[in-house]
């Protein structure tokens, strides 16, 4: 097996490029691609303030370590989600990166600041733990952004999860998540800039890069998400990727270059109806954000212990 | 395991309607399903002269039975494809219920009216076997139509086999092909109307219609299809339709409701650009049609073996 650059001896291969590489040509291969994506899709500007959202995984990571070896100046955002052990290993992670790597880490945690954690909130309102945790991110990376005064929020999506989550959005024809799923949302009506330099690349090339990096990151998958449909997802594009190497690249690619400006009208209708909540002032469809709505929910809820039997089904 | 109907002993659990059926109930079930399916769609009208396009599987086979017990003028239309002893076993299967029900099957054989078989057809254009194959039933179905003067062609596609092909084509993006996915195409440029009366049944419910009723079918898939992504693609909705049933259902009629209008365009643009064949007269967006392209390449080629190798590869 050896490099297609260098004809060296390669340590991994990528099938859906039909090559292998070496440590060096690798590691060159992800940042190529990061600029090409930046590029492509107007992503960065070069004296961006920009923030990564960090959760302790290989992917936030790498493309933390990705914009910060291509010169952007980055700052992490790791929140705390008290999600019992869970939490508290991704946090050390996140911090030891930024420690090692001498650059700042700002950390924003949900139950010291907001009197509730994801498993709590999520019973509270009935909803799926991924479903809570979800717009919980959104709304306090947003907010972070704002009170920090940054540019654009940087998030780890990788290619398998774009495929992914446009598969299960597919499945279902949700017209409205379609239109929205691009690797750039612009700033717009209180909402920061949101960009996912890595589209191009995939989960186990982001495994790869963190390794021959030397960067830790927690291996396990959050525990609240076992079970949950976007594994399913996972799994079906995984068995016809194996058959046919690209097929994740060009259902996605295919979507933006083919299929995602037919869905913009609803984007659109919904854009003009935003208001502001009236807690928070958060940009909202309704007169209360649904974080809020979260929030005083859970306020009055009896914290539910992980581990125990859950009750709200995984979405 | 009771009836939802009757609370008698039921035969068969339908799990994306989360209920149970009896013989008597599930065979009204099938027969209600088609008749809200033609209605829907406004498929077939009581007088109008029905070809079914029969290939001796339980599909073909039921949606012909459903409609003659629905009471449509509904004549069979088989095709010998010259694909060895599974086109014979088929041929038989399609006869042996046309007699017994004593109802008109007209046969077109491939090898003797136009002289060639599909797998000689497929590798002397060098196309996968399925490929070659749907075009040429496609061209025979409309020809028999136009020379019989049927008002509708129906075919037995099943929830199963639309879902499986909505998947391909929306892994690809192909917007041609999703514009024209429809459970109706009404007659235009010189095609008849064709019409899939089966899409609210599933593979399953078809096979177990057919037993119910003691139709003999052909029970193997046709050996040119082996390892064909279609099946993937099938395999892919089983493992999510297990999990979370009535998915494929969503993902089908979603698109119907939600998303397939949205690839109209390339349709109406595709029908303005049609030309008659040179050859044959039959519409076509060439100057001859691909059936008479495949023809006349086939005409001089070596006829292939089956089960001797094949050079061209399974689409």
């Amino acid at each position: 097996m050896k490099c297609r650059v260098c004809r060296g001896p390669a340590v991994i291969d990528i099938r859906r490029h039909n090559a292998n590489f070496c440590q060096e040509h690798f590691l060159r291969l992800c940042r190529d691609q990061v600029t090409k994506t930046i590029a492509e899709f107007d992503m960065i500007k070069p004296d961006d303030r920009v923030l990564v959202a960090v959760s302790g995984g290989k992917d936030s990571l790498a493309v933390w370590d990705l914009l910060l070896d291509l010169g952007y100046h980055a700052d992490g955002l790791y929140l705390g989600l008290g999600i019992g052990d869970y939490s508290d290993t991704s946090g050390d992670y996140a911090r030891a990166y930024a420690t090692d790597r001498g650059v700042r880490l700002i950390e924003v945690d949900l139950p010291t600041e907001h009197g509730f954690d994801i498993p709590t909130g999520a019973r509270a309102v009935k909803r799926a733990p991924c479903s809570a945790c979800g717009l919980s991110k959104r709304h306090l990376f947003d907010k972070a952004a704002h009170d920090g005064g940054y540019d654009v929020v940087v998030t780890g999506h990788n290619l398998d999860d774009e495929a992914a989550v446009l598969f299960g959005n597919t499945l279902r024809w949700q017209t409205d998540y379609l239109g929205r799923q691009l690797p750039v949302l612009p700033a717009r009506h209180g909402f920061p800039k949101k960009v996912k330099p890595l589209v191009r690349l995939g989960e186990r090339e982001m495994a790869a890069y963190c390794v021959l990096k030397g960067i830790d990151y927690i291996v396990e998958e959050c525990p609240m998400a076992v079970g949950n449909k976007h594994i399913g997802y996972k799994e079906a594009l995984n068995a016809l990727e194996a058959e046919s190497p690209g097929t994740k690249h060009t259902f996605y690619f295919g979507f933006l270059a083919r299929a995602a400006e037919r869905f913009h009208e609803e984007v659109e209708a919904e854009r003009d109806a935003l208001l502001s909540c009236q807690r928070c002032g958060a940009p909202t469809s309704n007169e209360v954000c649904q974080f809020c709505r979260l929030s005083e929910r859970a306020a009055g809820a009896q914290p539910v212990k992980l581990g125990a039997k859950r009750s709200a089904s995984p979405a």
